[in-house]
């Protein structure tokens, strides 16, 4: 066999040995290997739940490919409510004439994603659909949150200071040009972030909200954040961290980073008092060098301040910022 | 708005709009309010999770939809193993054009599904793609796993009785009926299975293995149990419980109503002393009323009758079967 065909998804002899020779050999653990529709595992008192889907086009990009991504995004969101991601799901959707050896280099980055992250693939499907040799990825993720870990995006308060770990847009930029075909040394930043994010829990850093930056870019991520606390969100353009390569990328195609996704990147609203600290742990951690403060919280005057996020400019001017209007770059997780 | 657009899919404005007046209106609850991106809940000593991507065509059929069926599936697949379904993850793939209208009606049934099976929707996620109106939709399930409560394929007996929920490929012939545009009273089986799963377990009856008879119907599913405990499954032919309707369709077209696929019944592998209480609480049951004694597990004598299943013929005949060659009728699920 060299492609997918409909017989894969018929949940019969095909299915059992694309299971077989594919998926059990890459994601083989005890669980998995009970081979039932659902698995039982331990849990713990609180847990936390998430899903993404991931449509990205191309299926492999500069830095990355749709598996390494569909990891990388679900623990991501577990990580940014301080839970201590442990098992994933995985759902396939196949077009008919997916190559075999694509979808083993994807499945194979999958496992190795996993394992950097220290989850554990638990329970997986497969369908087949028509189509022209694309494909869709479903993630869910389950892990454990600590006792009196509470991070959520309400918990901003005045004062505090906005982190952002890496440089903007990298993402993006990297599919962008993969699809236009332009050669350029960007690649993507799709990462895990399990490392810095254990690195603020376990030294008692005072994070009291995180989002990962992904789909919208930060502008979109913050203002959420902004409207989600009722608070001032204030951020610097000349703190924003931004490789030279996706500066003049961002120039040349007249975009915008900060409404550009990542896929290895988070903002984290963090106490004053900590926020040395958070820096410092941020920037020893893998995918966290160019970590930068970039902003803070503010109490609110007015009304018309409440849930804004404003940008300093270079210039000195204050502009008003809101989610990204429009479609953006389509399939780009 | 009355069709889905790419801008949907941008993480912006737009993608906010259709979370906030499509989802959020319909699976609304307090956790989802929360609006994050990862849902934090309480959890317990051991948890049972699965997924499954549903592709079915078309959307809407007799008897059912693709949103219920997306409930359905992954609740059956969590009281498989003997858990209380929880938690469920719902991750949407639309492509351009789908109408708003039906999205409307699929995620109402969706909700009003779980509703039914008392599981709550705690996390989802959207993504646009380019495409003809269509939609996928992936669910992932939690559920809470009782002590002591051991289910799984492998734990079947010599003497242990088969026991089928209810006719057999109902959910299969009335997406075919649907698609060749034949007119005939054949409707979808698809349901949750929660209420006879939760007599079973409440009544202490000695289930040893479940399965739920999806893609690949009854035989796919008996001879993988078979398989999982390497015992001899016998089933009787003139046991099978079949709607005459479906008798009819399947002599028509020459179709085999053991290889065809349901979405809301269930094999039960039950210790013979509880088979008759067994059978007595899947009737009693809503979705349980033409439940039947199908066959019994045999000890195996020689080696070639390790893990195989044989059909005891109208006459008197015996057939083994095996797990489903080819692809079935694709796009059932």
């Amino acid at each position: 066999m060299d492609r997918i065909t409909m017989e894969h998804g018929g949940g019969g002899r095909a299915t059992g040995e694309l299971i077989g020779e594919i998926f059990a050999r890459e994601f083989s653990n005890e669980i998995l290997s009970e081979m039932e529709d659902c698995a039982v595992v331990l849990g713990d008192e609180r847990i936390a739940v998430t899903t993404d889907s991931f449509v990205v086009e191309p299926l492999e990009f500069p830095g990355g490919d749709i598996g390494r991504l569909s990891i990388c995004g679900t623990v991501n969101d577990l990580l940014m409510r301080g839970a201590k991601p442990r098992y994933i799901t995985c759902g396939f959707i196949l077009q008919e004439g997916v190559q075999i050896a694509q979808l083993k280099r994807i499945v194979r980055s999958m496992a190795d994603t996993a394992r950097e992250a220290g989850v554990t693939i638990v329970a997986g499907d497969t369908k087949v659909v028509e189509g022209a040799g694309g494909m869709y990825i479903n993630t869910a993720g389950v892990g454990f949150v600590g006792k009196g870990v509470e991070i959520s995006s309400g918990n901003s308060r005045p004062g505090d200071v906005i982190i952002v770990s890496g440089s903007l847009g990298d993402h993006h930029a990297a599919i962008l040009s993969s699809r236009m075909e332009i050669s350029n040394t960007i690649v993507s930043d799709n990462a895990p972030l399990h490392e810095m994010v254990g690195s603020l829990l376990r030294e008692h850093v005072a994070v009291h909200a995180m989002r990962d930056v992904t789909r919208g870019g930060l502008a979109t991520v913050l203002k959420e954040l902004a409207a989600g606390s009722g608070l001032l969100f204030e951020i610097e353009e000349e703190a924003l961290p931004l490789h030279p390569q996706v500066r003049d990328f961002c120039g040349l195609l007249g975009l915008d980073p900060l409404y550009m996704g990542n896929e290895g990147k988070m903002a984290a609203v963090v106490d004053a008092k900590d926020a040395g600290r958070a820096l410092e742990l941020i920037r020893a951690s893998r995918y966290g060098k160019d970590a930068a403060v970039i902003g803070r919280v503010e109490d609110v005057r007015g009304q018309k301040d409440r849930g804004k996020l404003v940008l300093r400019t270079a210039l000195g001017g204050r502009r008003a910022l809101d989610v990204l209007e429009g479609e953006g770059l389509p399939r780009i997780c």
